[in-house]
């Protein structure tokens, strides 16, 4: 099964479609740039969606939902959103097929049902927000409003990949409005550290929370916050935003609220958002040769038993061990299966978990029912141990957290490890090109220099990291004066 | 409050929109026909979702996501599905908006980017899905293939209704894939009956299980089963649908699978549906003229306590004793809502749960507490007691299950007394004029006829009950004979 991957060295980026295809995770669709997401790979988005839909109620957030399609008029009320989506809209037009005259059995679309306004698919929900948000804000007392939308949404990329840019996805999208600046601004800091935690006691993927420099900013924010996580190729994915939007779309749909002492001001705005992007961090910060590495607190299956046996007599005997087995651990609330379909071999079947990344194979034979033990495998750094059956609940329940903790290590080692500090053109380009990672280096802070060495380097400004210390320094391009040093890397 | 909504005898449709509005479930939106659905509407469709998820998945079924867009080539494929939904389909024409040069800050379509394709949004997910199934299918150890999918469609409805008839509405859809026709048979009988068990255990909805005519059937189908509820001013509404779809869609999509035998087949089909067109048939179901009546299996709220103080000296003594019941009502599980917002008058939030249909409200004043008592009031009856505190979460938790009877009942005994066997077309236009609800008559078992009817009466054949005794009589119009009844409505 495993060598039907390509390895790593060989082809990173088909690695990478092989396990997202064979993993069982996605496969691609009939329409451009879509895919379909297949029972295991909905099965991870489920559980991330669950832990994350929690942290924003815990958080005082509600869930809403708001139209799909978007009046042109209304799209183009906030300028700057506006501009910056809209080359990759999806448009409907018309709302009518009719039989094709010329094509027997064959539609075409009816010229006659053409729509008075296009409407646009959502590329994001801001526009149809909050010209909802103006009928339903007066007072300071309707304030704040904290609503997320889960929903999906359409951006016509042009160059896609499973997961990581697809034309249609999946994602949350929260949208928040506020009394004052000082409120909005919290909000936007609270909602990316709930991102962080995920990403890292989830996900067990290091992030580094920075802003955006103004380039990179999402159309419409006065500022976008993010999380940055590292690849194991040494690319860089954002994984999250959370943006400040000030009074920008207050004011593009004259949303304005009186306060206690009744004066009238525009309202202030959050909107953060992540997305089954995410699944494709999650394969390409873990996984290895053998196929995927799932996190056990948000694996759609932890534990899987597979019986190895000989005859009706031997699987009889492993068969009520292991339901008992079953029964114990869903109790603890373990997501557990027991593989008993008698059509594939023991050897299949450990290669297809493997491949699937499930963190904790028990093999179960005949003689280990003898001897009250089953063989524990870890997917993670593929270590077996032959554990005693009278603690084993407790052992996979332990094993579990080991592993979550593992697999974050790993990557928080490789991550610290590819932080690069330099202080020359020519270090920037080689760490870039050899070692890999995030660079960090002085920059002169204006938009040109970032887009020139966009040019040159192929490598974008990251983040300018929340915890950043100030220092004094050279822009590494310009040779200008700069007070901090910033994170560039090659990215997704 | 109250007073804001019309009563059901002024008029029984804005009653309607007054407590959809007013009840804070949902919102028009400034996209035609489509809707907001507002936080507290949302929390009720997440519980019914929720609640249905588990059924799906307890009866073997995995969730995946298919795509939003479906190619024209492959929405015409299955002729009769096609032709069935061609003409309330939203077409998507283009893939980007540019600069309009005669309009300053306002953007055009690019005519240059125009889809080679078109692409139609969903109205129903056969198409796109069994051009998928085709490449996960190829032996009869791929089969039964059991998936739900939660997605948003879209169908241009020339008349639309908040929750019972939206451009966009948001749905689950089942697709399975069976080897034998016995087998999709059971399976939509299966999940007809999953439709059933939780409209009539989890909505308090009866429904009356059967089989549409051929006139009512799903395009594409080759039995469209449905579960029909009656609403309190005698019209009926279809709550869900599950299709045996033969092997129509396998032939369209050339979907074969070779059997233990090596032969190749067709593989057989089922499609099964709810919306949150539910929504709208439980507030039809239950409400009064004082707003929402939400059964307390899926309230959003299960329980509100609203403190009667005056001075903050009894209002803390009153905090103690609420926040102590609230947290032992989470901990069995109860929705509870503690709302001692000062900004607001105990009356004022007493009429505003009753409109929202919270289930059981309890009021604590500062001679409560002296007395060890709390006002219990329950808002199907509009009963109120006084309770003793050492008992309440025990008689909370009985009270909503009682609660939840009696809303079932009482709609059982409307709907009982509301199926009327008719022999005459005389007394079949009476009971449809007069008395309402569902009209049990004989019918000739042709199209002609009931079209004919349809238009002379404005009722439709909801279905042949399951359950229906054969029995000799004539048709109401036609008077040619016929072997049962079946059941009339006029229906939203």
């Amino acid at each position: 099964m495993s060598k039907e991957i390509t390895s790593r060295a060989a082809d990173y980026s088909q690695w990478y479609n092989d396990l997202v295809i064979k993993g069982g995770l996605a496969d691609y669709s009939a329409v451009r740039g879509c895919m379909v997401i297949k029972p295991y790979g909905y099965a991870l988005w489920e559980n991330m969606r669950d832990v994350l839909d929690k942290m924003f109620k815990d958080t005082g957030h509600q869930n809403a939902y708001f139209p799909l399609l978007v009046p042109k008029s209304l799209f183009e009320a906030e300028e700057k959103n506006a501009e910056g989506f809209a080359k990759e809209c999806a448009i409907v037009t018309h709302y009518r097929l009719k039989a094709d005259p010329d094509n027997k059995g064959k539609l075409m679309v009816d010229p006659e049902a053409k729509l008075e306004e296009e409407l646009v698919i959502r590329p994001t929900s801001e526009a149809i927000i909050w010209n909802t948000y103006k009928n339903w804000i007066q007072s300071y007392r309707d304030l704040p409003l904290l609503i997320n939308q889960w929903a999906n949404v359409v951006r016509w990329e042009m160059r896609t990949r499973l997961f990581l840019r697809t034309a249609e996805f999946l994602w949350q999208e929260g949208h928040t409005a506020h009394a004052t600046k000082d409120e909005a601004v919290a909000e936007t800091i609270q909602m990316l550290n709930v991102y962080a935690d995920f990403a890292e006691n989830y996900m067990a993927v290091p992030v580094i929370k920075g802003v955006k420099s103004a380039n990179e900013r999402f159309a419409g924010a006065e500022d976008t916050y993010c999380i940055e996580a590292l690849m194991q190729d040494g690319k860089a994915l954002q994984a999250g935003t959370s943006h400040f939007l000030g009074q920008n779309f207050a004011k593009a749909f004259d949303v304005k609220f009186s306060d206690k002492e009744n004066k009238l001001d525009y309202v202030w705005a959050t909107s953060w958002g992540v997305s089954t992007r995410l699944i494709g961090g999650l394969v390409m910060a873990h996984s290895d040769d053998e196929g995927l590495i799932m996190p056990p607190r948000i694996a759609p299956l932890q534990v899987v038993i597979v019986p190895i046996y000989k005859g009706n007599d031997q699987k009889e005997v492993i068969d009520g061990k292991a339901k008992e087995i079953v029964a114990q651990l869903k109790a603890v609330g373990v997501r557990v299966k027991y593989d008993d379909n008698d059509q594939s071999r023991p050897g299949w079947k450990f290669a297809q978990y493997e491949m699937q990344g499930v963190p904790v194979r028990l093999a179960i034979g005949a003689r280990d029912i003898e001897n009250n033990v089953a063989e524990v495998a870890r997917r993670d750094n593929r270590t077996k141990e032959s554990v005693g059956l009278e603690n084993i609940i407790a052992y996979i329940q332990t094993l579990l957290v080991d592993i979550q903790t593992n697999i974050f290590n790993k990557a928080k080692t490789f991550q610290q490890s590819h932080i690069t500090p330099v202080d020359t053109w020519e270090d920037f380009m080689k760490v870039l090109d050899e070692k890999t990672g995030f660079v960090s280096a002085h920059w002169d802070g204006t938009g040109e220099t970032e887009e020139k060495i966009k040019e040159l380097a192929k490598a974008t400004i990251r983040c300018i990291p929340l915890d950043n210390p100030l220092e004094e320094g050279k822009c590494i391009l310009s040779g200008k004066p700069s007070t901090q040093r910033v994170l560039f890397a090659r990215a997704y």
